[in-house]
């Protein structure tokens, strides 16, 4: 038993990633097979009644261990699997499997099978997480707390426009990942697609090989070889990353707002410390992030490997690419399947959000103060006022004081509710 | 004078990225101050004969080191340039400059103004590189080459169809960058906008105003607050990795052709050696290569920072993207400017290309051979007869000597001329 | 003038960086060319009275930016400045000049050079942080504080043994820089040495030019060329990394616990917004991290280059060194600066130390509760303490009315001062 | 079964790294959670008769699997394993499993356990490329070849300096692997041994029990925390980058020199293509390069997480580690495996060398022929005798022409062979 990875070390993902999974990688790579074998039965090469028969291959189970195994000669599992394949088939109709193709083709197609389908299950739980966000929103969007910059009180805000920075972040995840072309592949031994030609008879023909072959893996067509031309594999991580960003964004505000002192925002379900009975870490929010640390340096290594992508297969960047592309489809699986349990349980905490307010004795509304004030008594009597208010003077006090104020309503002018600006509404 | 960097260690960008130099910069954050103003005025809350007075304050001088120096105080320039820029104006105006507007919506919407211009000029040296591109395949489209997958010749190709793989990279690239949003940004302190609905008096003036900015400054429109949803800046970043992913493979591919042992290709500006005079080096392809490999990491570094945007604005990411979008912004803009000098003046050497093509004595078509062959032959014999080519049998003589091959038209089945596949004609 | 970077996004590195700027790089540059003369006089190949001759040369004011311009055609700056140079020198004397190397000798001995420096400095800057954190303990060492784990309260320690924490990184780093091999470069246009063994007349007098020139530059001796072997530059970029690890996780805290809510730590000189009077910001702190979460990216740019040092000189890897290397150097120096001042002027603020220590009402001492009380009440008794405990109920109270702990010092039992552990006290 | 990879994108190291699959790191954390255990007893605390009967509990078989999915909740799989396993152990002595430790020191430890291990292993595979580079350097090192630079030949030099610059790396990669400290780490909750101190009710007993635990583990004695102090994972990560570097410039040259057109070099074992029978691709180079192109990226991510160590346990960072290090383990036995049988089968072709040396026509000497000739026929003389050379003139017979040349050895002064400077010799 040769299995590297059952998941011990990547608590994020385990039971969300059987998508991306050695499992789901042979399938695609047998689906992938398959449909070549399908697409010269669609353009009417394969006789009909030969179809079925060498379809039946496909179903047979593939030990993916030995397989793993003999790929190390050829440097891809690819070779040994048409070998098992056409093992299986006929004699005289050993032909068809894997005929014209290039390993390449194989392992292209089936890695973006294999993404077609994580994508599609990471844009349903995205979606799921903006749903739930709302609901946050429903439920305490009108929350005032303190905004925060460099670290410190800032001025006030909602808790519904923190969030709706938050859902902007995923709704343009969603918008990126809706917009990927996601190709299947099928260009021959240097991405010139001549074996097709060769034995198709004809251009026209070996391009609805391609299309065909396309359909039948659920992929966009591939007009063009994209061998060494890798944006659909960079624009497709650029996307993953771009998710893991909006996700790692949440994830650091929920941390940061689940801290102790804070305690604006806490994650739902206890994530419980065997030592120390007291705490309630943010579990999935540290998951989350530790996914967001590493997602772009592995999109960088795809950009690298379609830089270094030369002649018409590179010797070392396009195999570099295949365990990089797969780790960020399985975190981007884990961190949104995380997302989405976060976003369903968070618990805000207004007590805490009120008590926070309230710290900096008023001055949070200090800009606002600044905006009125400054023309009525000047800067440098306002700056002496704030100066008072900082050591601990009433800032109310201190306001109703002033002649100048006198038509002020100082009660509003204090109210951080009053001083919360745009609300993240959503129109 | 306190220049740190003049260039010298980067020869790829000297005279092509004065779009994001310093002077640049600065330009672009008064652009963003004067655009501020002049919102103010669009909006009717600033008087218009008022407008211009204050107006003429952008056209000082403002003297770019004092600027950097003063700027590590509050950890960006945008503190001392209000400072300085409102001392210009008459104490009854001051008002007007910066108002309501935070450092980052100023330093954000500079950044986006310099990316604009910048943008505009890479996607205008793109365009002149496929259009170079499509020359060099209308003059030496036909060659026909060895195809080099892993480093060993595959099969034949056209030249045109090597050089198309290219061009669907900077097609590509352009793609990305023509969808690209920069956006202004003006939000205020925490992206609340509290200060301008305090100042304008209501929400709707408050957009309008925005709206004036983003018009004023040539973004696009921002109808919400960017400060800590960060894609702007990665979705920009990524099309610029993409472009110098799409660089670098043809640089690499260049330098690679330009080998003294291959010499298909050869850049057609003399790139000098002092000490070995018969050396023509790649300059450009090395120079370009240089910021394909630099350029993922940064990429990379912008999404840590998306990612790391806490708070409302967060200690330390922000600040790592201003130097690290520059840099790219740079390597595009050198890069593209190089890329179109090398396109431009790209040499093709048609005997080069023919003797490598011999090289293998005709099995560069061993896949067309096999094609055709097995199904008469069968695997053993024609494996047999490909070790009795390899090992330096002339491969004509032998298949003529097939009986099964009689009616066979040896001469084009062994001719790499008849075995191109698609020439990467453009449809 | 056509200075790219005055500073202006770099207010990290404003006032620290001249070591590593263009003008020390030419410096530099010029330097590991007069070495080279003197080296040849070192060893008596060049007249003692013709040495001084040329080496006058040296001190002409080369023009940076006309250097940088000139540097485009051949793709790095040694080129046009040997021309300058031999064009000061009188036409006998000119072949001692740049004599037997080649640009990559001068290039990397340069870079090292100010590598040299710039180290040197970093050390003394860690040197005076370690010491500023020293006294920051002699001071505040004892005061207890709240330890957190993922984000929570966990267990109480005191502020001298975080200090440790970060005191350690920080000695780390200077053992790194301390060992670092910074070697110049003298190995001739393939990393043969022929030129100088031709010139020289004998391996051994070669080699002696080599020490005579190391010696000279005041860089470790080259008896190996390192210019595809790239080690000097990745080992140099690790260990700058590293330091910036060190510093980066003393930035976070000191920014963690400076929030508005947490306020245990402050930089003592002032962050000011014109905005919003009442904040502080870590602006120390702030750039820093900036610095911290850019450079692990560079230095994976400087090994990517290492691993893509292709024949005896790449095209494109070592000139993807030379920014990135500098950019290094340049935010170690930067940050490095910054915490000297930031480690000196750090104020603890024990009220509110205390304060955050008794946030969870005890329980931040229940790991201990666990280890005393289990044994004698069980686990189930024990949970169902903590729980009255969270929910509000006197820690204290509820120990009291235990009848198996009489025999236990409550008070001591629930001090947090009682159970800080190691104090970080360096032996 | 939930195996997430059994080896299928990883061809490079599939049978190479068991050392560090996740069975190897549940035999590691059991190991470390059994040493503390014995650390108890060896510092006399736990009786040696109960000793034994706890410790038989460490070889019951736990199931991996479930150990995964019971992760999930608490974020790392300590925890629900030190539930499996107290569950095994009678209730009176369960006190005695995990006593006083927290997670972090488990999980550090074991995966340190499992780099020592994997270190050990890549050393002796280091050492191995070594021994084999020196037999090709004993075989093949006299062998003159042309010395490549920017893809151009420059100068001449032996097969031996060549590999000479390949085992530098080599050598330097195993200086810093031989330096590393690899430490166990036991430091309880946050680092500050505080359970340790109340267990066994001293600071001395403490420490002792520290080093008894390193010393049962195999590691490094920690005499203090690293909790949040990372250098040494980061030195770690950034020796196996360093080792990577190394293997990949070997990888990359091999690769180049392979080439159809080149043809110096050869991997020995065959490593072929179903489609085109005639190629020999370079698989072990191609698979090494792939690793040396991940690797730096995810050296990056290791100091990301030591910059971003906040607080006393990071939420993210820390996790990030894990699987990160660990591939970066498995791609460097993965590499260092194949560039033991690389160096072992490496075919040199001693024509292909000389064919290629002549390609030039004899100005792969120019250098030299400028430093002879220069000072007899002057600098202008001497270039258009290059140029008449570079248009195909005889070089040999243009020089015999020349006067000033009379008393010159021709024959040896165009020799590549009399031009190849240092040969490599290792002193």
């Amino acid at each position: 038993m040769t299995s590297f990875d059952l998941g011990l070390l990547s608590p994020l993902t385990v039971g969300h990633d059987r998508l991306v999974g050695d499992r789901a990688v042979l399938d695609a790579l047998l689906a992938a097979e398959r449909a070549l074998v399908a697409a010269y039965a669609d353009i009417g090469m394969l006789a009909s009644d030969e179809h079925p028969i060498i379809d039946a291959v496909f179903d047979h189970m593939i030990d993916a261990d030995a397989l793993a195994a003999d790929a190390v000669a050829g440097g891809n599992p690819v070779i040994p699997l048409v070998g098992q394949l056409r093992a299986l088939v006929a004699a005289d109709q050993r032909v068809w499997v894997h005929r014209g193709a290039t390993s390449q083709d194989i392992i292209d197609t089936a890695l973006m099978i294999a993404a077609r389908a994580a994508v599609d299950r990471l844009r349903e739980s995205l979606s799921r997480v903006t749903a739930n966000l709302d609901d946050v929103v429903t439920r305490h969007g009108d929350t005032v707390v303190a905004a925060r910059t460099l670290t410190q009180h800032a001025v006030p805000m909602t808790l519904g426009a923190r969030i709706a920075t938050w859902r902007r972040g995923i709704d343009r995840a969603l918008v990126r990942l809706d917009a990927l072309t996601l190709p299947a592949q099928l260009a021959g031994a240097a991405g010139t697609r001549a074996s097709f030609l060769e034995i198709t008879g004809s251009a026209v023909d070996a391009r609805a090989l391609v299309t065909a072959f396309a359909a039948r893996v659920g992929l966009d067509d591939a007009p063009e070889s994209w061998q060494v031309t890798r944006w659909p594999v960079t624009e497709l991580g650029d996307a993953l990353v771009q998710a893991l960003d909006a996700l790692g964004k949440i994830a650091g505000d929920v941390a940061t707002l689940s801290r102790t002192e804070i305690g604006e925002l806490r994650e739902g379900t206890r994530g419980g410390s065997s030592a120390m009975p007291q705490k309630q870490n943010p579990v999935a929010s540290t998951l989350i992030r530790s996914a967001a640390l590493r997602a772009p340096q592995l999109g960088a290594t795809l950009h690298l490997a379609a830089a270094l992508a030369a002649d018409e297969r590179p010797a070392g960047s396009w195999h570099a690419e295949w365990p990089t592309l797969r780790e960020l489809l399985r975190l981007a699986l884990g961190a949104s399947a995380h997302a989405v349990s976060l976003s369903e349980n968070l618990r805000v905490d207004a007590g805490a959000a009120a008590h926070n307010l309230a710290l900096t004795g008023g001055l949070l509304v200090s800009e606002r103060l600044a905006l009125v004030l400054v023309p009525l008594i000047g800067r440098d009597r306002f700056d002496a006022l704030i100066r008072e208010a900082d050591a601990g003077a009433d800032l109310g006090s201190l306001l109703r004081a002033l002649p100048e104020a006198a038509d002020l309503d100082i009660a509003d002018l204090i109210d951080p509710a009053a001083y919360t600006g745009e609300h993240g509404d959503r129109s």
